[in-house]
């Protein structure tokens, strides 16, 4: 089991062809890439791929962050700079421990990538469950996108090329996948709004924001997912007079 | 104290200035280049420094390994191939140990880069004291020039800037007290309770304890709290008919 690199948006080819070959690089063959902006397929990421144009020909295309995110079970989030979110924060080496756990337990997990100019928006953000940020140096604190794949790839493959065993925990339960979650957030988000929760209209979409980084960050399983419905039907219900 | 990095005969000058950003992104700003293909300055090494430009503005040109290796008093040649070569060959976690161990003492030191397409001659580690060799996949060895760069500055900030490796676990709000989370949960209870959620009466103690279960363990803040109660108070609502 090896995580899935996804890459939100990339503007240029020549960086998705160098990603997939820097992830080659480390054993890494998993790509998927959400709306690139030069459509796909795109001839200067075969050009850039070099010995990983296979990485390219599987990569899967996605119209959005969420279809991306959709069969996984976890999914850190790169951030170069510092984010206001209630999130947490790890560094590489603790994300690819917990990413190398994670595997373990046969989860499928995937780390998003944001574009070139802007990194990830707040809103790619509240699908991960964690925020990976890269410590550079003050003077230079922009990295390149296939550079940044690049370490995610190599701390991954130094990480479980190494004999030390980590301590994990086991669930009882398996994590919810992100699609039970959606569906059980899609109810919430329903039952809200039939009780005019989201009102007045310009708080609609700070609710919504708040209510995704709450449940992604919640560490949920597919019995909770199942409870959480039955309250929400229950406190949905009109009562009978 | 810093290592100086030198590219030898670089063929592209995208690789020049992505290597330079690639430097300055954990702090080096020491690059030396041997006889650049495409002659020097490079624009196109400048448009891709990025913000590193200085690194390139301030490079020293030289003729060959032997001239741009003459005031160095360890040099390190990296290698992604095995070399029939009797002179050390040790790991870039290694190198940089040593690296950090040659600087304290005082000592300059440089490591070596080779061309896109061959790498370093035998020639040109012959200069070297140590060969630096990277642990790649066997299905992709060939590493992008600047990639590589950025592995070793990568690693050299890693091994210097310990104690910024740590996890920056930052929280906005802190962490709800017992005392918000048991009022959330009497609310939620009392609220579904009225909505006849607790029965079967048999049922009751069971959910009551998941419930208790549940929310012991989500990590929620005080924020959070007060979105849920928000959350409950809106689910549980009469319709206005």
């Amino acid at each position: 089991m090896k995580p899935v690199f996804i890459l939100v948006r990339p503007q240029m080819g020549e960086n998705i062809g160098s990603a997939a070959r820097a992830m080659l690089n480390f054993g890494i063959d998993n790509l998927r890439i959400v709306n690139p902006r030069d459509g796909w397929p795109n001839p200067k990421a075969k050009a850039l791929a070099s010995g990983a144009g296979s990485v390219l020909d599987s990569a899967l295309i996605f119209d959005s962050v969420q279809e991306a995110c959709q069969d996984m079970h976890y999914v850190f989030a790169s951030s170069a700079r510092e984010r206001k979110l209630d999130k947490k924060e790890i560094s590489l080496g603790e994300a690819i421990s917990e990413c190398k756990n994670l595997l373990d337990e046969g989860l499928k997990l995937g780390f998003l990538f944001g574009p070139e100019q802007s990194g990830l928006s707040n809103e790619d953000i509240a699908f991960a469950d964690k925020i990976v940020f890269l410590n550079t140096s003050n003077v230079c604190t922009s990295i390149n996108l296939s550079q940044c794949v690049m370490l995610f790839a190599y701390e991954w493959f130094q990480g479980t090329n190494s004999e030390s065993s980590l301590s994990r925990t086991k669930n009882v339960y398996s994590s919810a996948s992100k699609e039970e979650i959606d569906q059980l957030m899609k109810r919430l988000i329903l039952n809200l709004d039939i009780k005019g929760y989201f009102w007045p209209q310009d708080k609609e979409k700070s609710l919504k924001l708040y209510l995704h980084n709450l449940f992604s960050k919640l560490p949920l399983n597919s019995s909770d997912i199942r409870f959480l419905h039955g309250l929400i039907r229950a406190l949905s219900e009109e009562r009978k007079k």
